[in-house]
């Protein structure tokens, strides 16, 4: 089965929303084995709506259209719709009242916008929403199947996981994908592809590799074909382990993991505590780490110390120390490391200590410059790197060198937990 | 002027990675008053990638391609473009010293892959990559450009800024497009519609109103289309002051403001400090704050509070709240706030304490129950909210709310300051 995907919205056109959606979508429908043919990005413009979706029907044998079904006048998916199957709209009395329901819950008054949500075109099987107003839509013409649903990123993944894929599940002959992807960090792209060269080589013609550089980590996907999905994913396991032998520190992790989750796991697993003073990262690795369900088990707490002074007060630096050496140097990383290792009573702690710009660098100390200590009761390991971008990848990049850092002090310590 | 924007890798359609370039290059155009038609995101396959790049030569006269130049095996857009133009790939001398320089600043050695990143078809202009190894590439061809970049989101947008967008402008013929976004907190949508109908119908024709709605606000896009840029943007200035009196207190902001953004500009006007005490938020607050450059001035720092001990340790919640009322209550979130604005030496403190889930939740407070707490030296406001939803969100509406809550505490005790 081949899909392809439209998403509505001048929004995503001008750039002023980011399609999210379509990620989303592409990847559910890849874990059931329906390959995405195409994405399409198409203006709220009715000739331009009727001509992608014809497009799309052309190679694809499932539609799926995001958007434009908002309760206000911009929105003109539904009248589209109408227009393309030679239909009209007809009200929908469960749809009504679902709408009735749910603004009442949230004590708004409905409004003639919303009961016009309740009208929807008369050849389509209406499909119940039950995180908004405006209901999904599945058509049937010609053995394509078509599906609107509202671009609310939400209200999309609830009629999806609750109503679409089970039902295009009953329907499905598709043939096996099976992906995995590999996580790694502390190499850069080229460096790992002569590394492995070897390895991808030797790489069974079924089985493709893509490389996935990002700010935080490179992802290697092996993406394997074929009839049989237990041979296939008995190879890309067998291909993993021989990957493991080439890059045994690099790989952290597989598929949706992060670098703090899987970092916080070691902690939990060795039922090991953590706390962090953040200086120039301003609470994104707390934030990092508090992302993942179950961080509370070993999270103790964090200290944002932005100010001298609250570094003084609640870390205990040194004001001889600040002034020796300035905010952004070793000993204040290893002092603060320090200070919230004994304020939040830990086994480890985390700081960070940098000029995360656009203002504040020097020629010493460039925008871009952090310092990061990482303390257990034992050891200690300060690192000073130079990331050299701007504000918001400096605190990306800082906040995922340290939270390395402390994946590295754990395992060194602790090789049981690996 | 109209463009096409074609998005080249197996990881957008399987979903892997959210295409964030097509956004960004589109916001971009937009500014420059160049419509996009269309985003179309295709596999690593020469026979599509060709199509497409067919295709989309026919609607627009700008085709701004991105990915697949990677050093590694997959990416093959540089073969297909020579098939393309009929043209074969030639050794570029400038790329290659280029791309040893790079190599070398990062101490890493010169392999065959970084070489080949310097052989580029023989019809283009090279276009120089600060960022990367791969460089852009300029077509022109009957009329149309053809542009293609790395797909590494800083290269693409450095070869924008620095190569591409002033070439445009010299080249452009356009029309003029002006936008300005009104950011709006605080009311559900179709209630919003409903309240600013009457000011929306007597919106003259030129200018087009786009509802937008995300987890953090509604925004509202005013559109005008004309060709004399300074009547529209005096006609989308009145309007939005118009717009102002219906909207009084949930206006923020405009175009990309964001609510901590504007909060701190508050504080920092008024020379006032901030001092942030998460419970659940776990530090997401003080990273919303700390994202915008200049948040120093306002911000001394925050303390993520995550467990009971360090709630007592640093903010000194008393033990006998935590036990009468737990964690997440009215008094805890009052004692923790009150603590942080002691322990930080600050104007104002925000505390958040609440059950993110997935788990953690009771029928008395389900997940998603959050007390958000704000106190200045004089006031204290102290609410309850009920998010209900998934872990990422509920931290994100908790972090806006809270931060939205301490905006009207600040314009309530410093009207001045609006």
């Amino acid at each position: 089965m081949k899909a392809e995907i439209i998403t509505i919205g001048d929004e995503i056109l001008i750039g002023q929303v980011v399609d999210t959606n379509s990620a989303w979508i592409g990847e559910q429908l890849n874990r059931y084995g329906i390959e995405v043919f195409q994405i399409t990005s198409v203006h709220d413009d009715a000739l331009q709506i009727k001509e992608a979706i014809s497009q799309a029907a052309q190679h694809a044998d499932l539609v799926l259209i995001t958007g434009g079904l908002g309760p206000t006048k911009d929105d003109i998916t539904k009248k589209v719709l109408c227009d393309y199957f030679d239909c009209k709209l007809v009200l929908n009395e469960q749809v009504l009242e679902h709408v009735t329901t749910m603004l009442s819950r949230r004590n708004i008054d409905i409004n003639q916008l919303n009961k016009d949500q309740a009208l929807v075109p008369e050849k389509c099987d209406v499909l119940h929403n039950p995180n908004g107003t405006a209901p999904g839509m599945w058509f049937e013409q010609n053995d394509t199947i078509y599906i609107s649903m509202p671009g609310v990123p939400f209200e999309m993944i609830g009629l999806m996981e609750q109503a679409i894929l089970p039902r295009l599940q009953k329907n499905g002959k598709v043939k096996s994908i099976y992906h995995q992807t590999v996580l790694v960090y502390g190499v850069p792209e080229s460096m790992l592809a002569e590394k492995i060269e070897p390895w991808e080589n030797a790489l069974p013609d079924f089985i493709k590799l893509a490389y996935l550089p990002n700010q935080l980590m490179i992802r290697l996907r092996l993406s394997a074909y074929g009839s049989n999905k237990e041979v296939l994913e008995t190879e890309v396991s067998q291909q993993i382990d021989l990957l493991r032998t080439y890059l045994p520190e690099q790989i952290f992790g597989y598929n949706n993991d992060s670098l703090a989750g899987v970092t916080g796991q070691l902690l939990a697993k060795g039922k090991l505590t953590l706390g962090i003073a953040e200086s120039c990262t301003g609470g994104n690795i707390a934030h990092m780490f508090t992302e993942n369900p179950g961080s509370s088990v070993y999270l103790k707490g964090g200290i944002v110390a932005y100010s001298n002074e609250v570094k003084e007060a609640l870390l205990h630096v040194q004001a001889t120390t600040l002034e020796a050496h300035g905010a952004v140097s070793r000993e204040v990383a290893l002092e603060m490391a320090q200070g919230a290792l004994d304020a939040l009573q830990t086994d480890y702690a985390i700081a960070t200590t940098g000029i995360a710009g656009p203002d504040g660098g020097s020629e010493e100390k460039p925008v871009g410059t952090v310092w990061i200590a990482v303390v257990s009761k034992k050891n200690q390991t300060v690192h000073c790197y130079n990331f050299a971008h701007n504000r918001e990848r400096n605190i990306l990049r800082s906040s995922q060198a340290a939270i390395n850092q402390l994946r590295q002090l754990i395992l060194k310590e602790n090789p049981v937990l690996a």
